[in-house]
């Protein structure tokens, strides 16, 4: 009990110190970048937000105790994630797009590269960005599929060196500081030579590699051999950086071979299992945005009336429509990394719940915030109040870490599909 | 962790127990009633079904281990009710609705009432029954609203003994075996002569009383004193007792006075806010029994196709999002529980999420049963197939134990109109 | 603007007139049959109402004024049906059963076979009963899969004989008075010797047939050429006559056939694509009697309160989303039917609106029920109150006439991918 | 049926001729304004777009023919409002709008008014704008509550001229091209000096009148009489003019008194009644527009799969579904809007049906913009894609034009509480 009640007070830390850059630190971002017209400025913009976050041990947050970093459990993330996404998530993103960009290279690095390559983001210095590059502009929700052209970025061996061909889009903070590339970036790759159509008989997990690249070899190949070729300007999130990137021809030393042929799919399952999760956390904090901004709102005004229209059962209605989401995505988010963590359950009910959570939490905040204008009136269409802002961000994640549809159903149904499928197995095993 | 782990072995052993008395015990008790045609014949043929139960313990395990039962905690309760609805949910309410009607007898009773009124429901003997009894023909939704008729069941204290006039309806075993009413119930009256109109200045809340009626006190009185006027036939549930029963001038000696006039309505409150929560449990129960049936028929199916259904991503989409609902409603329930038991916060924010736990779940419950039907397709019609029984109890959900629009959205509509209302008190305080 | 009116008068006296039937004769159904406990005996319990109803014109009125019968367009059928489903959908079903069942042949009949089939149920004499048999135990939602087995249910020609083997399932009518056949079964067969796997490599369309098998061919087989195995319990539609029926070696004369192989399937499509926007009216007629139910009881019922439950907003705001959705469905309906009908754009583009409503409409009818029962509440749980039995018709509605999951939405989606296609071609061409 | 086809080709022609202007015309004009920052700049921005419709006769066609107008009927209009919104709704909202702050004037004005005010924007010149002037920074929707502080802008009977104290907000056009007003505005006032708090014994509508303002009057009053005090930036119809305006001892002469005081009330809802409707027919133009390009874009590209991704019955099914909803709208919008000009029941009745197609269509369109973008998948997030243009228009249907929930709603279930309340008038008398 004693154990329980520190828990329940590390706990309330953890939020308030979360809170509190997220209020101090985050909602200043705007303020810097809403002011540029492209996707490219206002990220630049937000590095000296960036800063503040590594030097307020947000970068080191992400990287586990055993490796030097002081992340402990992911309820922990999902904490600190529900808060900077309840006040600015485009801000928030990039520091979590760093946090994503190591997960592979945590996951599956050697000693020595965890050694060589965590390094700087451990460092508590600088604005170290990491990303995890995997997206490509002609989709890739069907990137395994047999038959298929398979990934379009390829590596291949040359001697002791990988070379890359491809380009990549959407991938977080992957064009780094000065569009010269981020500090890290954990590049997806299917292993042929450039334009060698996939064979359709092969298996296209077994040509799945993840190579490492960082500031160092960027400098060391041709300056055309990384280039960013746009910044797509964004619905939301209009302050992250997730570039139309080209490797032509890019070299990459074998010692950066994270996972070989054959490995990289089951990392990227790993990594996208994680944030699937996550992204639970994140609906939950724009849903918390918009739920509170609605009540404030109702408590607040009577529209001419007699009362607060908080006292007209249409509007609680919607209130509580929205705050019973809000409650069971929370619920089943922090069910489902706390499953991810610690569920004595095999890997795929694990990755069961959590695409669950992703999945769901995610379809729900694009509705709580059309429920929340609702209510709020003609008022929640002026530009000065935060729900458009919401809306737009909110859209996003049911899109992106694998498109509900196209990604994340698809995984789900695969699993169900399995001869010793065990429905209950994460909450019962 | 070690204890973690022993916790675990507990709760897969409790969840056993029950699945055992589940499959072994309920699931033959449609094969007793179903060929009566009235509701009064099928509970009376659930006799041997309800003695199991006693002796299995289970009537026992709704008591708190403090008064001599065995009940431990909430979710434990969650998962025995969870099994029970996944197979029976017609029998398992008879026996869950003596654990209702104890509750406000647990909550308010006085050393003296525990150790009187609780014995025969701790012996393991007979086949005893208790119960709530609130509702009344003319609904209950407004039953504390200022100015309106009010409580039609009324109490009046005449020397040693309240005499009681009023009719009540749908209250869970109160007829008891052979219509003479249960061996325990508490009846919720409002404190007036009979026939006396409520004051329209007066605040409800201050008049409502709680009295214990026994057996004994059945049995001392007239028999027109109490009397069930009908058995209403359900359109589910259709193996239990919720009769139609009228009070005239029945006498009840002041030591069963449970509650004094305006002490009531706060016991009411908090016996309905901990059955809240558990209509989240039923409501799990019932979904993932849908799920499962529908899983299993689109695994080993394929009507007249090439593959199983389960290959069609329409029917895969559909045992996802029934899939997402029972995984989302579960997590909140079990966070409602765990936090009415546990949480630090107050009474009112625990009350919150046990209603936000109810209305939500048990909504989801008969959609989720639709949803079903729909992949299975006209199989699903059939009455040999559990759908439409499924369908039949579910839609009780919301509307029963408080319907949610009529009680539990405006009890949750009060709390948000509090002043100092802090909406995520449940989780965070 | 005269000819308006006058169009506006005949159908208001023939909704009065169809009111009438569905009041004075449909109405008195569930008296008759209800106290039975089989389907088999249901059905034959309501054998009076269908006589009447011949005797009232209603099976006359489903066969159109070219071939001597006097039904004038399918506005004026949906007008009919959505009174028929607002009082009785089961007793109505059998003679909307007997419609469907004379439907291919007053498509694809000769006219030789129009003089000679359509002869009884034009005389306005006796019980007639006609069925569409397509349907089999093992689906037909695949039915023309290529590679897949088929349609089950073969026939093969042997000299001047269709010789037929084969099971079929839920056929409304096709039983007939006394278990021995409908006067008229249009009987869907694959052109096949019996146990001869279908060939993997043929278009499955080119082998559809439909045979025409009256009494006259039931009574000069063995009598086991033609079986009913059972007639499975519904859900709803309890008197409605639906068996799992057998043929054997059954011998049809060749003058029977109806469609021959290869124009079976088109003239299957066009006999659904009717009944597909009828469901429509069926739809909007159950979801008008909840609406009706509802709202009369919100009208006249305070419920403990002070004033009728209408009054407050969470009442009137369901109210209202359930009248929406029936108007919505209405128009749809309507729309449908009128351009099948009369409109300009071609079959597949008739098609296409008319599986819209059958869908659309068919999908809201449940949730237009669950949502009626949550304002009443708790009474509307009672059996004597008319949702469960609403409720159990209204899930039939998206399950049957080819479900919407497995069969209708699957016939929109070939008409999206069509090059061709053009989604207003049914509003605007 | 020659009369029929005329109808038809009539319509056609209309078709393609507002398709031919949206696609000419407005579809230049988000390049005309999206450069501009402020809302005023945009709107301004847009003059030559709104020039060019007034020489195409949008606006006469906005007047009916009795009046000197081109106006034919309402579904006339809804097929040209389909069209624009189609295209591009911000635009062609400033055209609208005028029509809109016609309607009180050509509903309720005297031969005399007719022929005054109607002259300019009957004669094809110029760029001459009209506006409806009813919301107000406070909120409406309880405008017409008993008790509640009433209409905040007021007028006064001084000699010959009323005195018109009190502000607007969002009135469509109000502030005309440089800000000093639209050429005409019909202003909706509560009768009373200023600063005088309303009796709450009055019955609010006594009390409602309506004063048409056109620049004459405005140039006659002193520049600070009437001043805009800002735009306020929206989230969409960035182009569309909206001001923050006030009237500050503004003096209108008697003779353009369009409703004395009690007659007010009854204009505005007869004015809001028709565009209720027709915000039907926006909704539609809204979802058509998302439907088309999410099946253009599933047609094409297969997201590096083997085949588009309209094979996919998961994409196919939320296709059917917006699908079915763009039917169902327009169905039911032109329903509302045939019974709004040809119904023979009462007004009442029209009024509802015209509500329920407000409401319904205008709450499906974020769905289905959200619903399209589910399917697109990422790409739909590029803001050079449609979607997030179509989400931000379509969040407004159910707020503007009286929000869905505090006004509409309301409306609708007064008209259900009536005592003679007939629920299928609409239809069928
Ligand atoms: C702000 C932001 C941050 C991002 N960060 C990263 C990052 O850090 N790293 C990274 O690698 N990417 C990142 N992305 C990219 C993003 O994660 C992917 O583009 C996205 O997850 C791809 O999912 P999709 O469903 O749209 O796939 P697509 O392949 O683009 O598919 C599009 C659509 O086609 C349909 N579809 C395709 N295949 C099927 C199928 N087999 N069955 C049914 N439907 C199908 C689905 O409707 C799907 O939605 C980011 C994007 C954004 C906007
Ligand atoms: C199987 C079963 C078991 C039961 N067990 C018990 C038991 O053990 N003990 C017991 O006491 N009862 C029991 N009941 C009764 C049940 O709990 C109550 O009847 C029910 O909760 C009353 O809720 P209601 O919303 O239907 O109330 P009602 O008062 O009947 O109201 C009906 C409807 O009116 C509307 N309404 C009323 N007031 C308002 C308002 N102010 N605002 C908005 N809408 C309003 C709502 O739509 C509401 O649903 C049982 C019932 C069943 C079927
Ligand atoms: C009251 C009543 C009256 C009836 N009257 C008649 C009648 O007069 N004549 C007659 O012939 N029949 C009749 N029927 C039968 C009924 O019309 C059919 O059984 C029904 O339409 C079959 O549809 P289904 O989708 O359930 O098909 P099934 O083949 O049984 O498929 C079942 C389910 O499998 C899934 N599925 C199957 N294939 C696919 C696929 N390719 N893609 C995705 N999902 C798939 C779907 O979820 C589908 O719902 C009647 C039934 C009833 C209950
Ligand atoms: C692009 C655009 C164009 C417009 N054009 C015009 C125009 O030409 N002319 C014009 O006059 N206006 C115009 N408006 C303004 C607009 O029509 C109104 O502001 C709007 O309809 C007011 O509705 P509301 O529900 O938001 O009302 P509000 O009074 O602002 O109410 C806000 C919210 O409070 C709640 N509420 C209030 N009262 C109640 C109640 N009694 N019961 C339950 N809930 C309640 C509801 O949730 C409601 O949504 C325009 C606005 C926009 C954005
Ligand atoms: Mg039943
Ligand atoms: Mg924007």
């Amino acid at each position: 009990l004693e154990q329980k009640k520190r828990g329940l007070e590390d706990r309330n830390a953890l939020r308030n110190g979360a809170r509190g850059f997220a209020q101090q630190v985050l909602a200043g971002a705007p303020k810097l970048y809403s002011k540029h017209t492209s996707q490219t400025a206002r990220f630049e913009a937000t590095r000296p937000i960036y800063r503040n976050a590594v030097e307020g041990g947000l970068i080191k947050g992400q990287i586990p105790t055993e490796l030097g970093g002081t992340s402990n459990n992911l309820i922990d993330a999902a904490i600190v994630i529900e808060e900077f996404f309840a006040v600015e998530p485009s801000a928030a993103l990039t520091i979590l797009g760093t946090g994503l960009g190591l997960t592979p290279l945590i996951l599956a690095g050697s000693a020595v590269q965890h050694d060589t390559f965590l390094k700087p983001f451990l460092s508590g210095d600088g604005e170290p960005l990491a990303a995890f590059v995997h997206s490509e502009p002609g989709g890739t929700a069907n990137w395994l599929e047999k038959g298929a052209p398979g990934l379009q970025t390829t590596a291949w061996k040359d001697g002791n060196e990988w070379v890359v061909n491809g380009e990549k889009l959407w991938t977080t903070n992957s064009g780094g500081w000065g569009q010269r590339g981020a500090d890290l970036q954990c590049v997806v790759c299917r292993q042929s030579p450039p334009n060698i159509p996939q064979d359709p008989n092969s298996d296209p997990v077994s040509n799945i590699l993840i190579l490492i690249v960082t500031g160092e070899e960027i400098a060391n190949n041709e300056p055309s051999a990384y280039t960013v070729v746009s910044d797509p300007e964004l619905v939301g999130y209009i302050s992250t950086n997730g570039p139309h990137s080209r490797f032509t021809n890019f070299r990459v030393p074998s010692a950066n071979l994270l996972c070989p042929p054959g490995r990289g799919a089951q990392t990227v399952e790993q990594t996208f299992g994680c944030s699937a999760a996550l992204v639970g956390a994140m609906s939950v904090g724009i849903m918390r945005a918009a739920f509170e901004a609605a009540l404030k709102f109702c408590k607040a005004d009577a529209r001419g009336g007699t009362v607060p229209i908080i006292k007209k059962q249409s509007v609680a209605d919607k209130l509580i429509d929205i705050k019973m989401r809000v409650e069971a995505a929370r619920a089943l988010t922090w069910k489902a990394l706390s499953t991810l963590e610690n569920g004595p359950c095999g890997w795929e009910n694990k990755l069961e719940i959590a695409l669950e959570a992703k999945i769901w939490c995610s379809d729900q905040a694009p509705k709580a915030v059309v429920d929340a204008m609702s209510i709020v009136g003609m008022k929640s269409y002026d530009k000065d109040l935060p729900f458009s802002r919401l809306l737009e961000d909110a859209v996003c994640l049911p899109l992106f870490d694998g498109g509900n549809i196209g990604v994340r159903r698809r995984q789900l149904e695969r699993i169900f599909q399995k001869e010793d499928y065990e429905p209950w197995a994460a909450t019962y095993t």
